[in-house]
Parts: structure tokens; C-alpha cells; sequence
């Protein structure tokens, strides 16, 4: 399995995603990355690593999409860049996925553009997968798409069913709509409308759900647009860091702070393992021609690691097929036109 | 100051409500409480307890509007109950004020049908209180209405600030737009010309912020659609409680963990006291005739005590004609009309 990773995506690159390359290699039996982006820079960050060096090769390319460009600029003016070339080869079939934890929306933007929408499908979404008090769920759209149509989010539902049920292995996922009341009458024009279609499917459709249950583990797919997904997602990050730092310094804060601290560290350390998005190995893009992961922008070289696996994994199972062919299912896709992709940054 | 208060409702009434009201007249001098609702049982919660009986009368409705009822019903078919009897004292000047922890989608039709909207408000909002890193910020529309025009923002906006200015005592609050992106660009059609509409305000505007950051203590005043701020404020909820949960969970799994719980006891109880929803006391309905609180549905007797005393603030302060005079400054009210209220129960 061949997997391209832009060497030049997200925060600490290329220390780190060379470092996640090399540490993948040495790990697993069957992954080949290869490293595409600015040549001497990459090198240089191979020179001093052990690895098989028949599994990790380089790929030269002269441009980066900077994390702050728009996705128009970075589309018209970023023809050289490592995003675009990267996933050039997957169209070419000289890698089964690409990597990135650079520019999401310029990831999701070449994709459409080389590799084109899987058949049945309208507009490709993100899926997260997020902790909750019993595992995790896979949220879906996490930012592909802003103000999107009912149909969309049907879409949404079949796509990140088939995901749920392929790679996180639940039998029949529990699918949910998030809106703000459970009951069917409850929500925007938009989720009161997706509630009945998403019902008339034959999937385990669980109904609304609260924005106050969705980490409770009752739910495997929460289905909803990418703006309000996108900030579901950040308004998690920023929270759960928030609440540690709060904790903390309530701690330091009182007489046996530090006792306190030396005794839960452990605990932390577990909690932090367990709600570390770099455990859940990058979001794929759902409904490409191709396999795409998109990973966090301050990814660690585990977080890379992790997205290596999921593409590899990905890839071997041909999520893309599968959702195809759950679409097919349920007839011609409705005439939605695309336009230019809104992607967001997800940094 | 006289403040109506709906003893029926919330999921502990009128247990807490009657508690709530009691320990409001033991601390204050100058607040005095109607309790509305079921006379019997009210009388009931009251015997047992001590308070000045000139400042805690009891009025009776015979109605009650379950939280589970659809608003239309509940407005057609509930005309004794505690909600709609309880306004209707506001608005005949029996009362400055009602304060529920009821239905609060009732509360606003209610209060919307009887009180009316403030001069120049097209559509009145709720304005919760939630805790950062530094302080607090309000969020505003929190749930009063789903599928808001761009102008509809700009209200939020201008009363949002002067909310902040007048309650919370912050000299010029920043006024930010919840976004999937900083750059004024990004965003989904409704926010893209919200952008633009407060731009042009003499607020202090700081543009767009996204949910990761919302915790920092950036902003004083988050303007956002009501089905994205009830989304945003349920799944805080939510997540902190989860959070709590899943570190008491790993501290009890370690060694060391009776003991770091003995050490951090005080800390977690400082941590709460800062981060409970029931030292906000309620969120206001800002933009009607009048001043109505609503509360928690969970609220305990401190939450019903700290929305009386918001309750009277408010009312002194005059928080609904500042508003009229603020908006006044930015001429007419664009002709949106205000169909049937859409509040969503809040619980």
C-alpha cells in the first residue's frame, strides 16, 4: 500500500511529517510513503532517520499552499504545489491515498477537481471522529460544505454509514440528525426537512439529538451541515482545552495542589490519550474518487502516524466503492449542481 | 421590585422554585416575589419554611405547560397557565418582571403576544452567559429563533452590546461573529452579510471568531444564528459534563487515585462553582416590552435565586429601553416580518 503525504501540511511540517513517515515505515509491514514537497528540506529531515529506504521515497515539489490562502488563489496559482502533485499521483495511480495536515479547503479543492465526486454523490463531506463517555462517532460534514440542502445531508447519513459500518466496524450504525430537540418538529428548515427523507431510508435512523447528548455514546453517525459541523468540532477542541487549563489552575490554586496534581497525573495522561484527536488518525473526505485524509494542522507526528494507517486502511477497503454503492441504493443523486468548493480551513 | 415567578416550572418545581424564591427575600432588601401557579402546592412548599410574608405572595394558575408541548399548543390551549398569567402581570403592571425555568419556547410566545417586541426589534433573543478562561461572554441568539436573516444579526449585535454594556458593566464589549474562519470570507451566505451589515456599525467589532476560540476570553458579546448558538451552547453543556466524567472515571482507575481526589476536592468545587450555569442567572429575552428570564430547566434553588436578582437588575437597569434607544441610533427596523415564534425549549 502506497501512500502519498504532503511533507509541507500543517504546523511543524516537514520535521514531523517526515518523523511520522519514518515511524509508520518501522512500524508496519505494508505501508510505503511517499514524501512530496520541497526536496531539500525533506532530505534533511531523512538524513539523520533509520528506515527501509526501498519504503520511503521523496517527490519533489516547488510549492506550498500556505495554511492563509484562499482556495481560489491556491487553485489557480498552486500548480507546483505538494497538495496538488500529491494528489496528481493518486490520479495517476502511483499511490492508493494522500495525506495532508496542510490546507484543508486546497485539499478538498484539488480532490474534487482531479479526482471528481464518487458516483451518486452531490457534494463530498468531511468525517471527524470524535471521543465520547462509551467510544467515539463519527460526525459528518465537519467543514466540507456550508449551507447545504436536505438532500445533502441525506447524503451525509448514507456516507457516513457506510464509514461507520467499513472502517469503525458497527454493524448498523446509530445515525442521528443534530438539531436543537428531539422531536421531529424541532430544528431549521433545513434538519426538520433532512429528518424526513433521512427516515424514509431503511438506515438506523435514531431521530434529532441535542447538542448535550452527542458524547454520551448513543449515537455512531451525527449527521449535520459543515458550518454547523465545523463548529461543533472547534468549539469541542476549544472547550475540552479550556476546561483542563481552568482545572489546573484551580489546582495550583489550593493548599494541596500539588499533592493532588503528583497523584492524578497518571489519570490525566489516560485522558488525554483517550480525547487526543491525534489517536483518530486524520478525517477522511467521503465521497471522492480516491482515497483523502485530511489531518489536524498542529498534528504530531503520531497524529501522522495515525492518518497513515487510516489511509492505508481506507484505501484496502475501498470506503469510496462501498459508498457508492450504499448511493446506488437509492437511486440517481438529485440534480444539486456543484460549485466551487467552500472548504474550510480546519485549522 | 416585584418579579413574577413561574413556581411550576423547571424539573425540581416547585420544590426549588418556592426555595428559590424563600432564600431571594432572606438575602435581598429589596426584591419581593409573586409565586404563580398551583396554589395548593405551592402553600404546600411554603409552610414549612421562613421569610417575611409582606415581600412572598402566591397567585394561582391552574395550568401548567408540560415540556414536552408543542408552543402552538401550549399558546391555543394554556391560557391559565403560570407562564401565560405570570407575563400577563408584567404586562399589566403588577409585576417588573417574570423569571421561568418552564418551557422556554412558551415563555417567548407568550411573552411575544402579550408584551410585544421593543421598538425596533424584528426578532427578540435570548442572551446566555456562558464562563471563559478570563471571564464571560454572552451568547446571543442562544435559541429564540432558527433561520435568521443577516439584519437579524445586526439586531443580535446591537443588543447584544448593549446588554453587555449595561449588565455586565463592560465599558465597549467586543462584538465578534461565530464563523468557521477568521478572514471575513469565509463563513456560510448568512454570516458573510452579517459581516458586512456590523462592519459598518460603530461597534467594536472584531470580525469573525471560531468555536476553538470562543473560550479564550476574547469576546465579550458571540452573535450568531439561534439553531447555532443553541447547537453551541448544549454541546459546552454537554462536553463539559463528559469531561468531568470521563477524568473522575480515569483518576478512579489508577492507584493513586482516592488520593489525588482527596487533594483536588477543593479545586473541582471551585472549578464548578466558576463554570455553573446557575451563577448566571438565567438568560434574558431580550428585545420584548418587558423583562423575562428564562432559566435552566435543571435549575437548582441558587439558579432561581440568581435569575430573581437578574430579573430585578435588569429591570431597574432598564436593559429592553437602552436597547430601543441603541437600535433607534441605527434607524427603522428593516419590514422582516415575525412570523410564529419558533423558541425551542431549552432544556
Amino acid at each position: 500500500m502506497r501512500i502519498v503525504l504532503d511533507a509541507m501540511g500543517g504546523d511543524y511540517a516537514p520535521r514531523v511529517t517526515v518523523e511520522g513517515a519514518v515511524e509508520t515505515v518501522n512500524e508496519t509491514g505494508d505501508i510505503e510513503v511517499v514524501l512530496i514537497g520541497q526536496e531539500g528540506l525533506i532530505q534533511e529531515e531523512l538524513r539523520q532517520k533509520r528506515y527501509p529506504p526501498e519504503r520511503i521515497t521523496v517527490r519533489h515539489a516547488p510549492q506550498v499552499v500556505a495554511m492563509n490562502e484562499p482556495v481560489s488563489t491556491a487553485v489557480r496559482r498552486k500548480r507546483d504545489s505538494s497538495i496538488r502533485l500529491g494528489i496528481e499521483m493518486v490520479k495517476a495511480g502511483e499511490a492508493h491515498a494522500f495525506v495532508s495536515a496542510g490546507h484543508s479547503g486546497a485539499t478538498m479543492a484539488f480532490a474534487l477537481l482531479l479526482l471528481g465526486k464518487s458516483e451518486g454523490v452531490d457534494r463530498p463531506a468531511i468525517a471527524a471522529t470524535m471521543p465520547t463517555l462509551k467510544g467515539r462517532f463519527v460526525l459528518i460534514d465537519a467543514g466540507a460544505n456550508v449551507d447545504s440542502e436536505p438532500t445533502n445531508l441525506l447524503q451525509f447519513a448514507l456516507m457516513g454509514n457506510a464509514y461507520a459500518r467499513a472502517v469503525l466496524g458497527v454493524q448498523s450504525p446509530r445515525v442521528a440528525l443534530l438539531s436543537i430537540g428531539e422531536e421531529d418538529i424541532k430544528g431549521n428548515e433545513l434538519t426538520k426537512e433532512a429528518f424526513r427523507l433521512i427516515k424514509d431510508t431503511d438506515l438506523n435512523f435514531v431521530g434529532n439529538i441535542e447538542g448535550k447528548d452527542i458524547f454520551t455514546g448513543e449515537v455512531d453517525v451525527l449527521v449535520c451541515d459543515g458550518f454547523i459541523g465545523n463548529v461543533a468540532l472547534k468549539i469541542s477542541e476549544g472547550l475540552a482545552e479550556t476546561i483542563l487549563k481552568m482545572l489546573k489552575r484551580e489546582i495550583a490554586d489550593i493548599a494541596t495542589g500539588r499533592l493532588a496534581y503528583l497523584f492524578m497525573k497518571p489519570a490525566l495522561k489516560n485522558f488525554k490519550k483517550k480525547t487526543d484527536y491525534a489517536e483518530y488518525g486524520g478525517a477522511p473526505l467521503l465521497g471522492i474518487r480516491g482515497t483523502c485524509i485530511i489531518s489536524h494542522g498542529r498534528s504530531t507526528s503520531k497524529a501522522i502516524r495515525n492518518a497513515l494507517k487510516t489511509a492505508a486502511r481506507f484505501a484496502r477497503l475501498g470506503v469510496n466503492d462501498l459508498i457508492s454503492s450504499e448511493l446506488a441504493r437509492y437511486g440517481e443523486a438529485s440534480p444539486v449542481t456543484f460549485d466551487e468548493p467552500v472548504v474550510q480551513n480546519r485549522r
